[in-house]
């Protein structure tokens, strides 16, 4: 399977579907891609944040490329997060990710030594050089300490195997300038990470989303995908409330600086997607906080169901 | 003149045009007042972060209070920036706004202490209750140190005084959670500062900007609201390309914390709507640096030009 | 009087004793001044952050520089804290605390405006240049969100009028760096701000600290400097561990971000030095907080005591 | 060989002497573990920061546990990091630690995911459970985003398996206030990182230092150490000078954020320990700062070797 020239809609940032004991749970694997594929996903991203991949040990990571690949067979591109503070063990990923059959990787700058853009551009090169996949940028400055600055994006734009950026600084004044800079580049695929600027991404110039909650709900992300390329505002609308919804109700639940995925992970194990085990450091809500996060739960499902016909 | 709820288009947040001693340039100021209400402006904000405001001695401010409302003579609204550190000198600049026919007052958090959204909320309740202007919120934390967080802003907007949020954070997510959740108060006005996200802001439930740009080129980004408002996704297109530009060329230049500044006051004195001067600990590009950033000015002003008639 | 070459000792920041709305408490004033200096400070320094300057408005500020002047007598040097945003107000300041007969003025850098180590030398050597007293730097980057560099500081120092440098950074490595790049200037004055770092700033090079907790116990301050500068490890050993206990039950109650200054001012109020009032944006504890406040002052008040007589 | 209680003197954070495929040098490693023990160091810590831990791949960082345990043969401590963003990659460094001989291994909070001191703590208490070496903390919150706060440290001391603490913060008040905190535990070991802060850290109750430097002139710290211990101010002034040239020359040249490690490098490579390659992303200085750097190198040397008889 051929990647598109930009890549274009909702890339869900698989979660890691795990056992009590951090072993990847394959049962649950195939469930959530199921479920994704089924509702219209463009592409799966493994490996991101989400996939909490910075927790798991190298065993898990490499047992989760091989089976998504096998288990999606080619019905979606796989993209595969590579990033890590070690390049030889970021190509030793990438390396697998292409025997196996992906399409595409995807690495966030190295987090532990503080680096500069130049150190940074070097770094960037070097990686694409070097991996047979193509290369997707993934900007990620809450957790990288270091945001990949607009100039350097628009040097690494020129490298061929450098194929695009997924930003997930939030920053709308970046994106804009990104989108403009880039304008020369039509298939350069520009998306954003945080599904709350969907809509004006897709309405300004970007593709689309790599959207957590489309583990969770799959078309509600893509019908709003949909809604926004065609401008339908009525439609607009009616999903973006109900995506607000979910951003409020789900992510932001016990004021934990991990609480999106500790409520990503609670939310799948409600809907039946995977248990609901998070990695060290994370851990799970409590048995209290679990009660209450229901009720949120519930409250969202029901919006998302209503719109489900529509 | 009454506000209208919501505030809606282009407000420039108005530069304090300085003569050599750092005093007011009366002359200047008449002249770049008049060119921005002929450009089509909603209002305009002064003694803001453009406006050096934390820069200015009292007797420059107040003198900037009285002669501006003197000058605009109710042709638009008036908003006057209040922050400081001292409550007591932010009520005194609102009675003196007051008294001078300002329509209302916008207030930074209080940017010395360390403080807390518990602190913050308490601040700005304070506020509300004593100011006898309507208060607008002003979120601006790479200024501040301190983001008013969504429950915060969601607290205030329950004071009959306060009606509506300036956001400068440039952070979409923030946004978009913010016209979610304040949707029950169509009066409240939600305006971004970054002009870059203007497009965005209006197309989803925002009102407008309090545009740095617009004290350069007024009309400019009075179009492109209308065209937002309409959404002429052609005009919005043309116009948004070169409001990119300005941001490129302009505000970038140099690679100090302070370009935005230096940039937009230089571009004022190549427009002849006020002399170069900044504030300390502001002060100006130097003269090699003024011949280079000419060309870019050059460029951009030929662009602005290029659609000034569409 | 004049100051020596270099200040030595400690140096309260004076708290700003507070009516309940927010004028000045003259009465608190003079006990307060009375208290610390029968405790044997070198000196004493307000408009400090201790000392709310940023929260105060200009009518007190000035009011408390003329009676701290008036009411010290000359019996120890009065440092002035001029520290704000626009240059004019610094220097109005300034103007006044010469003509009262303050001895220095203190400036921590401009904090709104983002500025860079450029902007910030330019600053300096302007304020230094136009200051009659002589300027002492403050290096408060947790409040400024800008630090004095290393290099900075050097190249400051070079000034005629610039005679020290308060740093309240709290970062070892940095004030060892200036102990050995100044050690050519035996004259000028090295403080730190954080008391708990008195003792290795005296053994390694630097002169004294501007101590908060010199307020409520000046003598045990005093003392421990003097241990200190006799290389009295045991008498170090005794009241250091008094000093740090100081430091961790009152400075740091109920996980405020200004738990320091609220703790500092509700212990006057114990102490029967001031009344507790904090101006806006901070506030007292709460009823509940003060009884469990209570208990921690008095075991701290009892250690003070148990060492008082040695 | 059992460790002391608590841990005293200098240890090394020993750089890791690659070739310039990235593969590891075993000749200078053999070369630069002779020169630090020669140099009286008290153990020799591998796999920290300096030791570029994060930039290596896993077959490496496991060669160089076996290589240095067999190299050292127990004539000092070896102590390990296992700073890893996955728990099972921790657990395993640490089993092959134990298996070939070293003393104690060493971790810094995982640097990925945000997150709290709730879920620090939760996460150093399993990895002390589950290592079978005694571990030491490591706080180093410039790159792992996160600091291990005075009260997570008082709580963590109280597991039996946890022995001490490196802080790398150069905080002298957070520093402080856990000497005076952990003053009932006399053998948790309590070692600052920046060997700027050795001697005020051995006179107010710390231990030693994992000194940087030390790499390079073991012996000039040790001395220092040794100064420190006996309160010899002259030789404590005589050796401190030239640990901050070393800082000042060797630590900051170029203006890297990286410019610690680039120095390191070079200089060991000046002096014959190791070639001077980097770990990607960082590299090595370019041909012309080399010659820059020769000349600061040169005269820093000479300083070194003027004090090595005294």
């Amino acid at each position: 399977m051929t990647l598109t020239s930009p890549l274009r809609g909702i890339i869900p940032p698989l979660i890691t579907p795990l056992n009590s004991d951090s072993s990847l749970d394959l049962i649950s694997l195939e469930i959530i891609l199921n479920h994704i594929i089924k509702g219209g996903v463009t592409g799966v991203f493994i490996l991101g944040t989400t996939g909490e991949s910075s927790s798991l040990s190298y065993a898990v990571k490499n047992q989760l490329i091989e089976a998504t690949c096998k288990l999606v067979a080619g019905e979606i591109p796989v993209l595969v997060g590579i990033t890590d503070c070690a390049i030889e063990e970021s190509l030793n990923l990438a390396t697998l990710a292409k025997r196996v059959g992906a399409e595409a990787v995807v690495a966030a700058a190295p987090f532990y030594m503080n680096i500069g853009q130049e150190e940074l551009l070097n770094y960037y090169n070097r990686l694409a050089d070097e991996v047979s996949l193509p290369l997707i940028l993934y900007n990620m400055p809450s957790h990288t300490k270091i945001a990949i600055e607009h100039d350097t994006v628009v040097q690494l734009a020129k490298h061929p195997n450098i194929i695009g950026l997924k930003d997930s600084s939030g920053n709308g004044v970046y994106f804009q300038a990104l989108c403009n800079s880039l304008r020369s580049r039509p298939d350069f695929t520009l998306m954003v990470g945080p599904e709350e600027m969907l809509v004006e991404t897709v309405l300004l110039g970007g593709h689309g989303a790599v959207a957590g909650g489309a583990n969770l709900f799959p078309s509600l992300y893509v019908k709003l995908y949909k809604a926004a390329v065609k401008r339908d505002f009525e439609k607009i609308q009616l999903y973006q409330k109900i995506v607000m919804e979910v951003s409020l109700n789900l992510y932001g639940f016990g004021s934990y600086k991990s609480s999106y995925l500790k409520g990503v992970k609670a939310s799948c194990a409600f809907l039946g997607l995977s248990q609901g085990y998070l990695a060290s450091p994370l851990y799970e809500f409590s048995e209290l906080e679990m009660v209450e996060f229901q009720k949120k739960f519930d409250y969202v499902q029901d919006l998302v169901l209503s719109v489900s016909s529509k």
